[in-house]
């Protein structure tokens, strides 16, 4: 049968019953692609994934949270999702908010953004209103809003998102036959390696037996300028390229550690120079285009190879996290592009440019 | 088993050997979206659905062509791709070589290109060059690149993008459990329509004795200004805002009429208008992001339930294909936004505004 996105596919173990409207774009079901060439660029002494969570249908992993949390809020009777977010939040809510035909609002804090990041909330018809305050106050403001009307609150503080996010473990151990050893990831709000945690636990619960479906390290990572979690403290003012995880305050940031400690792995800073390497290693080693953000489970893993953190492991399974496509952050692939050459229009001077 | 790309599913009806090397990026395998919402405002007699290629791994139905291109080209000992390309064709070669860790050479005319339009194929590690001369002398130069040096042009006229791109009806067929009535789709250089065609004929006459799978009529729609096969001639200065299909003079011209009038189907135009329209119902509907060339599909749908086209018809299965994710263009969605309202920061502002 053809699949029907995560609701329909992990039903068993998601809180929908046969009542709640399934609000889906076919999420989820990502690839998970081996990364040989890199492997081998490396010298890892085993086996790289890649689960491209920006082949969900917003381009991003948030599609997973979203179709939970808007079916949810479509079965509670709400008439509106609402949050604060000016990224793949407001894209996901706006876009699963038109499949059910309610509202969706996305408030922001005035003159600080650029209509661009907001392309997919406006097009999917979302109402985006700019709030005389900062980013702090419209979440209160979203958080009010949600508690006295039948509004549904979608930012991250929603449990059903964690619970629609969680299906991509199950999908990685289903792909794999058995979980990975390290999952690499980034670590911005903290709710999808609460997410993934779960999963995993969840996975292992259900195969206690199972040798297969041991519990896999969790390694995050946080740019080096918002990296409130490994500095143990709220960064006031956040700063790096990869804005999908310039968070200085992360709402799930007592599960994040939770999660590191349970799993004996660790949640480390990466910096925006090597999140670029990065970024652009995969797209050419691997054909795979990542948003910035993405990139810092690869330069994750590229920093604990070259720490020697591997080096007397082998036969070992890593999945690095891609949350987003890189189609989300256009600008950033232009600003590090190289000029074309010029070359005169002749078979003979292409030949000696190209150096075949 | 995990899907592994439509190479590997579509094997048996592919031109490939167990000797050809798999370039994949799991492309294909689609998600077919139901559009409930669109049906009921368009009060259309049956069912409506989207082929929503936007959710290949570089964001258009190009990778399914080229999985076939660029393995093929591998398999027969070529050291580099090359194309004259501007847009997604570029995008998906360069991913593909770099997948396969071979060149990829993109000429484009000097002067014209923005940088942003190349992003895609830059960033995969593409070496784009700068002709001194205009696009029909790049691709003249690319074919002669081709035929004289271990370089393999991948632009349309390479036969086994085809063949790969065929496969997309059978993922609809097998979704429906039947061929659909009709096909709805944008015609540029009109090689998808020919691929489409091809694959329904295949289904068919694999399943001579059933019914279902019928074969359904090709409606193909090119924009105003850009349209060769509805003039009957070619278009010196093509022009549309749907970028991926403003072409003057297509390759697949002739296999184009044919894939119509072996149908009973149309070529037909839609205005600049009716695609940017068709761009904001189809997002504001049903929450499904696609770019401006993708909405001449919907367009068509439009333009046919007003003018009668089904009037005497119902229970009809309609596919419109969504060639391209919305992202690839997101100047026009930023340019057909309204800006946000500014509103006190007040709960009870907002709620004025927001009118539930």
């Amino acid at each position: 049968m053809a699949y029907k996105g995560l609701i329909e596919k992990y039903r068993s173990v998601l809180p929908v019953s046969d009542k709640t409207p399934v609000i889906s774009l076919n999420e989820g079901n990502t690839p998970l692609i081996k990364a040989r060439n890199l492997s081998e660029k490396l010298n890892f002494k085993g086996e790289i994934y890649f689960k491209y969570e920006g082949m969900n249908p917003t381009g991003s992993f948030k599609d997973r949270g979203m179709t939970m949390a808007v079916s949810k809020a479509v079965e509670e009777g709400s008439k509106a999702v609402v949050c604060a977010s000016t990224g793949n939040t407001s894209a996901s809510a706006a876009a699963y908010a038109a499949r059910a035909q309610i509202k969706c609002v996305v408030l922001i804090p005035e003159g600080k953004i650029a209509l661009g990041k907001l392309s997919q909330a406006v097009v999917h018809g979302a109402e985006v209103l700019e709030i005389s305050g900062n980013f702090d106050e419209a979440l209160n403001i979203v958080k009010e809003l949600s508690s006295k009307y039948p509004l549904t609150l979608v930012n991250s503080i929603n449990p059903f998102r964690i619970e629609g996010q969680k299906t991509a473990s199950y999908e990685i151990c289903e792909t794999l036959n058995c979980a990975p050893d390290y999952q690499f990831m980034p670590v911005g709000n903290a709710g999808n390696i609460t997410a993934y945690w779960k999963g995993y636990k969840e996975c292992h619960e259900k195969n206690p037996k199972a040798k297969a479906y041991k519990l896999p390290k969790m390694m995050g990572f946080q740019a080096a300028g918002a990296a409130p979690i490994v500095e143990k403290r709220p960064i006031e003012k956040p700063e790096t390229i990869a804005t999908a995880i310039r968070i200085g305050n992360p709402a799930s940031w007592k599960t994040a550690e939770e999660a590191r400690d349970e799993s004996g792995g660790v949640i480390d800073i990466v910096t925006d120079e090597e999140i670029l390497e990065a970024y652009k290693l995969v797209a050419s080693t691997e054909g795979v285009f990542c948003e910035p953000a993405s990139a810092a489970s690869i330069a994750g893993l590229v920093k604990y190879v070259k720490n020697g953190y591997f080096k007397d492991k082998k036969d070992i399974k890593a999945v690095c996290i891609l949350t987003g496509h890189g189609l989300k952050d256009p600008d950033i692939a232009v600003k590090n592009a190289v000029k074309p050459k010029k070359v005169k229009a002749s078979v003979e001077e292409i030949i000696k440019t190209i150096k075949l």
